[in-house]
């Protein structure tokens, strides 16, 4: 028995997120089948965390045992031969039996992608909308305000630290179906260890470093700082909106197409940390 | 009546191609729909010439005229609301009634793109291939063979000039099933303006421009070209599949999601130039 640690890029626009459902297609699914007719083994690859439908990842970690023996280049190459060309496997490699892709995770990075109509500093009269281009728009999110960057900067740097982030949590799906209502959902207490905006041409990217992320948390958490940008909500209100508590107080969930799982980090050693 | 010139933008993958088809989303026909819900009239707008389905535009070219009238940057704005974002209208000007996307063009320009899974200079067996972004996939040919880049910047060149492009031909599917099999097809002599490569990263791009081309030229082109890359023709048989006047003498067609139609050239008064 061998255990597998990959790392995969995925273009989400094809799939139905991460997760496998009956019908649809899924990474975690696609992924499932690639193996299967590989080594003839039915394994189901376990995610460092689910992505949402439309969301992609640059470098997506899953874990899994197969009995066949076969080298992890071999492993590397007959997968990106099986799977259709939205999903590539970066890397392949023997890990030790106490990893698991996502118990193991201390920390994630994400990169939300923005297009920007309106270049810094002009207001919607000066000039005119820049146009997405077509090839970018399943990648970012082509905002229609024009947006300040500096309250959304001051406003990012806030949520850095630990904090308690149910305002920026949808209920999550899989849990609000169970029965007995009393299961207890994720801790909503997590660690950011950096969250801020880059420009980069016509585009502004959130990045945001955490030892976890509750469901939908990197859009809403982009949604309120857009609120910030476009002035609808001050820099000032964010640490109103985490005192809440309450999803009610923050801003709209920022669309998929823009969010980019970037990396996972584990202990270089892969052994597992609870 | 006022007629109008737009260039569009758009993302072929998510259509059969530009011309409109019953039951297919097609760029024509999505465009024929935005259309007739902004100004309430039917049109067919013409294209500068059909791209095939997957293939790509930066520049193409809709001609057709509208009762209503509606100043060109309203438009635009107006039509990149109405479409999706894989299709952009990037201007829209008024023009003379006797400009026509397709018979007043003088020229086009096309690039194709190459993903190189083995860099220049290095053979197979001597570094790991290149994997494909999945984010590229769909703009690319990830090609599988190492390409040697000197005999096809060689066999380009041989290109330029007037031929007889009939090796580079497909049968025109909608000239085929005419009744009276002596319709006669489009004249195969053309004139290439430039024919070249150029590796730029990961890529190598092969721009063309041409008084015109022929049914799936530019991908027989590429894949004519690709075959002396990886040595299973050389750059001397270029002479001698141009004077074949045959498709069965060139090489195959290579996928068309790597194609992009660049730039159509027209005089600047856009007089019909026939």
């Amino acid at each position: 028995m061998t255990h597998w640690k990959l790392t995969l890029s995925y273009n989400g626009s094809a799939f139905h997120g991460w997760q496998v459902q009956p019908d649809k297609p899924t990474v975690q699914g696609t992924l499932r089948a690639a193996l299967a007719q590989i080594v003839g083994e039915t394994v189901l690859p376990q995610g460092s965390g689910r992505t949402d439908a439309g969301v992609h990842a640059l470098a997506q970690v899953a874990s899994f045992a197969l009995e066949a023996p076969i080298p992890a280049e071999k492993l590397r190459d007959a997968l990106n031969r099986a799977l259709p060309p939205s999903i590539r496997v970066m890397g392949a490699e023997a890990v030790p039996e106490s990893f698991h892709a996502r118990h193991s995770a201390l920390r994630k990075s994400y990169e939300y992608r923005i297009f920007e109509r309106y270049p810094q500093g002009r207001s919607r009269g000066d000039v005119p909308a820049q146009i997405c281009p077509p090839f970018l728009a399943p990648f970012v999110w082509d905002c229609p305000w024009p947006l300040d960057l500096e309250p959304m900067q001051q406003a990012a740097a806030l949520l850095c630290g630990t904090h308690d982030f149910t305002s920026f949590a949808a209920a999550d799906p899989d849990l609000a179906g169970r029965s007995g209502a009393d299961t207890p959902g994720p801790n909503p207490v997590k660690t950011l260890f950096a969250s801020a905006w880059l420009p980069k041409n016509s585009l502004l990217l959130y990045r945001v470093v955490g030892s976890g992320f509750l469901h939908h948390m990197v859009r809403n958490l982009v949604g309120t700082l857009v609120e910030v940008g476009r002035g609808a909500l001050a820099a000032d209100d964010l640490p109103r909106i985490l005192a809440a508590r309450s999803r009610s107080a923050a801003g709209p969930t920022a669309p998929p197409q823009g969010l980019f799982l970037v990396e996972v980090g584990y202990e270089a050693d892969c052994e597992v940390q609870r």
